[in-house]
Parts: C-alpha cells; structure tokens; sequence
C-alpha cells in the first residue's frame, strides 16, 4: 500500500470510528431514557408509559443492527490492526449491551399492565426506588466514562456493581416476606422480583461497558474477577425465617 | 490485489471460516450438555450436578471469546465481501447466542442448591419437564440445521418457539396458584418460576440461531415478525382465579 493510500485508509478508518461513537452515544442516551421512562411507569404504575416504552423498542434494536453493520464494514473496508481494531470491537460490546438494557427496559414497562396502583408495598417501594438509582447511576457513569474516554472513571464504575447485587438480594428477601405472609400478593410479588431482577441486570450490563471502555481506552482487560454478591438462587426463605418488620 | 495474491486470500479465508464453523459447532456441543446438565439437576434435585454446570460456564465465555477474536481477525485480514463477510457475521451471531443460553443453564443450575427436593410439585414437575424438552428440542435442531447448512430447518425452528411461549404461560400459572394456595411454597415457587423463564428464553435464543442460519444459507432475514404467546407479564392472577385442579 502506497503512504498515500496508507493515509487516505486511515482518515477513513477515524471518520468512521468518530461516526460510531456518534452512533453509540446516541444509543446509549435513548436506553438511558428508556430506562428512566420505565421505571417511572413502575413506581407511579404509569401505564401508558410503560406502553410507550415497549413500542419505542424497536427503534433501539434497529439501532444496535446499523451499528454492528457499519462496524463490520469499517473492519472489511479499513482494516484496521491492533489498538484502531480494539476501538471498533469495544464499540460494537457496548452497542450490544445497550441493546440488553433496552430489552430490560422494556421487561420492566411491560410488567406495568399487569400491576395495580396498590401492589408495591411501601417497604418495597422503597428498596425498588433505591436499586433503581444505583442501576442508573450505574449506566450514566459508564456512559459518560465512554463519552470521555476515562478509564479511571470506567474502572470506579466496575466495582460498584457490587452494591445493586446486595440491594437485590436484601430486595428479593422482602418481596418473598410479603408474598408469604399475605398469599393475595403472590401474583404481584412475583411480577416485581422479575422487575427487580431486571433492574439488577442492568447494573451487569453498566458494569460490561465500563469493562469496554476500560479495553478500549487502557488497551487490556480487568481482569481480576469482579465480587458477585447476589446470593438469591442460592436463597431458602422459609415461612418461619421471615422478619416481622418487613412490612 | 494480483490475480494469485486474491486466490491465496480467498483460500485462507476459506480456512479461517471453515474454523470457524468447527469451533461455533464445538461450542453448541458444549451447550446443548451443559443445558441437559442443569435440566437433570433440576429435576432430580441434584445439586452436585448443578453445581458442575455453574463451574463449567466460565469455558464457555472463554470459547465465545476466542471466537469473536478470530471472527474479528479473519475480517479484518482477509477483507471478505458480501457472501463471505455474512457467514462470519453469522456465526458470530450464532456464537452470542449460544453464550447467553449457556448463562441460562448455569442460572437454572445455580438454583438447584436452593431447592429441597420435595419443593417441586408433581403437576409443575410434569410441566417444566414439557418445556424443557420442548427448549432443547429446538436448540437441537436449530444446531443441525447450522451443521448441515439447511434454511428449510432454519426455518421450521424459526415458527416453533410459539409452543414454548404458551406452556411458559400455563406453567407460569400453574405455579402462582400453587403458590397462593400454600404460603409454604412461595420461595421455591419463585426460584421455579424463573427456571421457567430460563428455560423460556433458551427458546427466544434457540430461534435466534435459527434466524442467523437462515441469514447464512439464504442471504436475507427470516423478517416477518415472529409471532410472541408469552403474555405472563401481562398476567394478573388473583386467588379467586386459581383453579382446583392445580395441585
């Protein structure tokens, strides 16, 4: 390949990995509001906001499908090697996460229809409201750590996952207490453990892009094993074992 | 590129992806094993078996890593257009899903410990044995038709999800009133329902598979919207609605 060439690839190769962060930062501000919208919907048991969520879905998918193609072509057409590689292969990771926390955002939206305003006991609110903004916390971070390319803040933001884990396990407890205790709520309950779980998940897919920003901005990985502390599948609730003040 | 440069290129390419295919048919083995795995310890309440698939996982991740390296790396040298560059995608694609349903068995094997074995009862029990045969039957034949090449297969798996969405429904059911009939059950009713969920979604990722074949064989995307019967998150079930007969 002639320098000339050489230099023409690769003005080429920035202008559209410039595109894709673009892309990506856009993305990442529809999930972020798909997410918020969401969950209001839940607390307030907002109906047609959790229908307004679910429909504008689909948008977020298409999104994530253009990505991965100009993402693909860039690699086809550019050839990028090494670091310029690891840019567009930590891009499209955190397309494909922002993906997932759409599909979170509309699990949520979706249980809404089938809540009644008086489902979430108060103590619960409480704790759903609690996880929900450390989850949100959580992706705002690891996107603003990706708009500034801030492997420091992308690192704070990986070790922090730990605390949404323990909020769901003691969320998960409560919820369990509640259904035990009074059988009518069983229905409702258990449509806001799948809630909160989601809501827990998003908190692993914020932690993945702080991993991505941190592969793309300090070029390796971290690696140690991030503490996983949602002990729930592991959990035995028994009747007997539920705390009076739960309620 | 010179006439034998371009037959060279061609014909690593042919390599690489036939590689490829070898290491995504390797890493559905390894799958479909680890599904059966955690299906057997759920059902027979096995939880050193359980705990075998949890241990096992982490080969997986390793394995879908690998993968994306070396679909990343054949792109970027050996610049496939068109027909080529859609076979890496899929498999790609393929090698993804596969990943996340070997996350849904180690979620169903890690909830093994969680529960006794008397926790699961006999009507459940001939149920989640239904959609468990019912989730790997389809993720055996969306494999096949990945091995075998074949569209038309791709593409019957593609329609048969909609079983499993509706005995997810039923099953969903089953366990809620049977939860709201025994305030005992409730925490293994849980732990159940999202086995149930689990095992669901394996369907979702099943077609997925399917849908990426058929994108290979063919060269265009199965893009009629799949039809969608889990409607549980819609599901209010109230005490007065439990039938008799669901114990």
């Amino acid at each position: 390949m002639s320098l000339a060439t050489s230099e023409h690839t690769t003005k080429a190769f920035d202008f559209d990995l410039r595109e894709l962060k673009c892309m990506v930062a856009e993305m990442g501000g529809h999930v972020e509001k798909q997410l918020l919208t969401a969950i209001d919907a839940l607390i307030r048991n907002d109906k047609e906001r959790g229908e307004k969520v679910v429909q504008a879905d689909a948008t977020l998918d298409a999104l994530q499908h253009t990505i991965e193609e100009k993402g693909i072509a860039t690699i086809a057409m550019r050839q990028p090697m090494a670091v310029d590689l690891r840019e567009v292969v930590g891009v499209l990771r955190i397309a494909n996460d922002l993906e997932r926390i759409g599909d979170l955002a509309k699990n949520i939206a979706k249980r809404v229809s089938a809540l009644g305003s008086e489902d979430m006991p108060r103590q619960a609110r409480r704790g759903m409201t609690h996880i929900m903004s450390l989850a949100i916390g959580l992706l705002t971070d690891a996107l603003d750590s990706f708009a500034s390319g801030d492997g420091e803040k992308a690192a704070a933001v990986w070790t922090r996952d730990n605390e949404i884990d323990l909020m769901y396990t003691s969320l998960f407890r409560e919820l369990l207490t509640y259904m035990m205790e009074d059988p009518g709520t069983v229905a409702a309950g258990v449509h806001l453990v799948f809630c909160a779980k989601n809501i827990e998940r998003v908190g692993d897919h914020a932690t993945n892009i702080a991993e991505s920003v941190y592969y793309i901005v300090e070029g390796r990985t971290l690696s140690e094993e991030r503490p996983k502390a949602d002990s729930t599948s592991l959990m035995r609730v028994m009747p007997s074992s539920a705390p009076s003040s739960a309620h």
